[in-house]
């Protein structure tokens, strides 16, 4: 039958998809990037090693794309009309259990990055530049506003303001980083730096 | 002799004490802190599991104090009479390829910590308590010379802000961590944060 053959040549449902990228994850916490092998998706997925290297082409891709599609909506279509609000509108993108789930995450990703080029090339394609560059239209929307200007050197630094303090909040405070941690730190730091 | 049980009972040479240290850093760079183990330190430094446990307690003290051993110098000492001096002596205090290393050991670390509580105790207590302290210091100075308010609530957030930019640096921007890279975002951001 001609549906069939439609079938068996499309792309994998997004159901499917989502659950392979949850499943991709799990395996990800239990094991760490490096012992993560596709023969272990393809059991843990019930999916055949030939599907997963063609629809993602390897382990870096799929990795990266698991977080990506792990992360809440970008911040770039929430427009309060200031940029105090459309950075806090961030912190409530995720509540404080994922806030901790997300940042181990990354920080077990960005040190694998350091022995895996594909894996880095991965993250900034799938992560990185989609972040940037949603970053980039919300201090667009603050410069075109007058809130920022355009020549605030601050502006390139944004990204590493917040996943660094992120990142750095459970060793240097001994907690882990909260939604109220990152509106305060917003507060002190990246609205003082961009709007000085 | 009075003199030999003298020896025996003192502690270690200050040129023992650093090859030891040293040689707990390669060994953490080749194999991780989890692979880790007390007997291979023992192998390779060829001291008795004994000594390292008396001098030391346990690996996450040896492994947090073997990183301080390896940092450079405290800021505090250096008073160049103006704050954005003092956080650029900061940068120059290390070589960039010091800087690669250290970034990746505590990034290394800063996985660790999130399975092993000891090691996140004993890295705040060697490491992040005395940088902390350092920084205070940075700052009551600047405060006391009228450059930074005494309520500016980017005071809490130094270390978050430097740490940070430098630990998310190569995810970021595809480049190592550089002391060009620590200049440019100490002033575009730190200053202006601080100084606001």
């Amino acid at each position: 039958m001609a549906e069939t053959a439609t079938t068996r040549r499309s792309r994998l449902t997004p159901e499917r998809e989502a659950e392979l990228y949850e499943a991709v994850l799990d395996l990800l916490r239990e094991v760490g990037y490096d012992s993560l092998t596709m023969d272990a998706v393809a059991t843990r997925t019930r999916s055949s090693k030939a599907t997963l290297y063609r629809q993602w082409g390897g382990k870096a891709e799929l990795v990266a794309r698991s977080v990506r599609h792990h992360k809440p909506v970008g911040i770039a279509v929430v427009d309060t009309g200031t940029l105090r609000g459309d950075l806090h509108a961030m912190t409530t993108r995720q509540d404080d259990c994922e806030m901790e789930q997300n940042s181990s995450l990354m920080r077990a990703l960005g040190t694998a990055v350091h022995s895996n080029p594909d894996l880095l090339a991965a993250l900034r394609e799938w992560l990185v530049e989609p972040e940037l560059e949603e970053m980039r239209q919300v201090v667009q929307r603050a410069v075109d506003r007058g809130e920022v200007r355009a020549d605030n050197r601050a502006i390139d630094y944004v990204l590493h303001m917040i996943i660094g303090a992120v990142v750095a909040r459970t060793m240097i405070d001994n907690e882990p980083p909260t939604q109220a941690f990152l509106s305060s730190y917003i507060d002190a730091v990246v609205v003082p730096a961009l709007v000085a």
